[in-house]
């Protein structure tokens, strides 16, 4: 029998998994939030994560379990791991990942670059903040925040007395994260990717860059990288993965600072779009290595095919018709680009896809890989 | 709602095409022959293929029919055809690939270079030939042969008398093919692809190495083909696709004689095993190509990541266990070996499995396969 998978969540990075379960010859099973789903192709089943009976059957079906997202609620980990399933990244991990200020207090702990932080409670405390930092600063909501949501920038204490409100009422502490407004001269992501055993295997940085709290673009390795700020980057990230137990892979996204600092700004435990460039860039894609990591085999090969490797990301995609009804254009105006299609209806601001461009001039790869996501109609190229 | 694409047969190269459409949010079905195949991670169908009822049912929930192998009946394809079914492969080329006389008699009139060969009915005509040959030749089936099956080098006119006989009971015209057996320096492929507006895009030409009939290895490009060899391979293949209207991949074994000349072997309309170094070689993978080509969308660029990439098959695999229970072993040793495993229980010649590797050193990287393949259980390796 083959090696069986069960991956909570049924989003298009469940759905990527699926290639490279199918070259190892894995059995990929995949518990979906609700019918259709981008990874439909594996063999989903239809459940609520939150509930552990749930999960806990859905478990009985595979011989480990990990992610497509971290909301897993941390009751449900528990009951895995104490009914001997294997999951990984493990709930000890990803209690760092689900909640911003135990990561920023976990990482603080470990001695690495973060922007300057605080607990706080109320206005007074944020104003407290806000007065050591030049009277701005970017406020959080610990949990359930991505692509920019549950992010605010702020200019005086008084602009987040909503989450204030709603986190009184909840059993998180009712604190939020407050940090510094960075200066930052462009955003980085290292990924790495590490098994139960030990082995950590990196990639190369990358830069990424952003729209709107969402990601837009991703330069693979960031130009001007090697040496300094690649090895510093990657020992960050290294640290990170070892320190804090985490399996499968781990995506560290930085800031590259105006005064040449790498300061951590977020960390996700999962394949991260900013590693959708691996599946045609590196001899080892991020899903594959998610799947070895997990299963504790060993890592990958995880060097470059070509000088440069640019992913663009579709974001709403076609105001008409689908995707596909674009592929005579794109295919035709661009032999290069390897299109991603996550089987999603567009919509405004939605995640439908992404384009990969390799080649040896940076230029001509980000033109063609531009190029063709806006022939796929993405909002953003 | 998402373009569907029908494979009929559910073997490994119907399996392989499910990478490339996730990746492109192509919806895949495969009309299986039996449960559990290769291919069963797609949706699956089971069905006999030779019946016209089951293979036009199947059609209507699908797009576009293609094929995991070319043995489906003429009447069934023509009544496909007849119910306004697109078929890619065509039944007219298909024609041309299920039937090794006619195959031979179209590259005749093509003007394309083949062995000496001719149509034999009894041991009178086969000596005939054979005497005109040196005393020996090739004989073979016209039809259902692969992987060497249905292929005899014989001696003198009676080995092949069990051939004739069944030959007269069955509605072929009871003829067997015989050629000239050629004094041969080694074994070429060349693949492209067609789609049916026209456009053909090659990729490099390999050099293949068989064992007994059936394919063990290929180095992609063949050393030392770049120039007349190239070109004159492309050439050939180019011609073939376009005269006999083959639509999906073409493969064109061929022979590079002793005296410098290039004859065509065998011909094959699908992804072929001699392409699937493609997968991690090439910047468009024979799968990713097939199904762009049967739907008409057009061809991607099939440059090479590296100047070497050389696939080894994985016949019969380990004795006892699975391919997976290797997994430790082969992926600790060989980091940038691709392991890509079918999902079939190994049994002694299967082809159960392939690897592949590439990079700039060919010593390296036939080292690299060869023992990874090895420790797969590979008995060819």
């Amino acid at each position: 029998m083959s090696i069986r998978v069960g991956v909570i969540g049924g989003g298009q990075l469940a759905r990527m998994m699926v290639p490279a379960a199918v070259n190892l010859g894995l059995d990929i099973r995949v518990l979906a939030e609700q019918e259709g789903m981008s990874a439909r192709l594996a063999t989903v089943e239809v459940g609520d994560y939150r509930d552990a009976d749930t999960v806990l059957a859905f478990a009985e079906t595979v011989d480990v379990i990990t992610f497509d997202h971290e909301h897993v609620p941390q009751h449900v980990l528990r009951a895995l791991v104490d009914a001997g399933v294997q999951v990984h990244p493990g709930p000890d991990a990803l209690a760092v990942a689900q909640d911003k200020l135990l990561m920023r207090e976990r990482l603080t702990e470990l001695g690495l670059p973060v922007p300057d932080w605080a607990r706080v409670h109320d206005q007074e405390e944020l104003a407290a903040f806000l007065a050591e930092h030049g009277g701005k600063g970017v406020v959080k909501t610990p949990r359930g925040g991505y692509d920019g949501k549950g992010v605010r920038v702020v200019h005086g204490p008084n602009e987040v007395d909503d989450w204030f409100t709603a986190l009184s009422e909840d059993a998180n502490g009712g604190a939020l994260l407050v940090e510094e407004l960075v200066s930052f001269r462009r955003e980085l992501a290292q990924l790495v990717a590490r098994r139960p055993s030990g082995e950590v295997v990196p990639w190369r940085v990358v830069e990424t860059v952003q729209l709107g709290g969402v990601c837009s673009e991703v330069i693979a390795p960031a130009p001007g990288s090697a040496g300094r700020l690649a090895d510093t980057a990657e020992e960050i990230a290294v640290t990170v993965a070892t320190a804090l137990g985490v399996t499968g892979v781990l995506a560290v996204e930085l800031f590259e600072t105006d005064d040449d600092r790498l300061l951590i700004n977020e960390l996700a435990m999962r394949p991260h779009n900013s590693g959708h460039w691996t599946q045609d860039g590196s001899v080892t894609s991020q899903f594959e290595q998610h799947l070895r990591a997990v299963l504790d085999l060993p890592l990958g090969w995880t060097g470059c095919h070509r000088d440069w490797t640019v992913m663009v990301n579709v974001l709403g995609g076609p105001a008409e018709g689908t995707l596909d009804d674009r592929y005579p254009q794109v295919l035709g105006a661009h032999p290069l680009a390897k299109v991603h299609n996550y089987g999603k209806d567009p919509r405004p601001g939605r995640k439908v896809g992404h384009v990969n461009v390799a080649g040896d001039d940076l230029d001509d790869v980000v033109y063609e890989a531009r190029a063709a996501a806006a022939l796929l109609g993405a909002e953003n190229a």
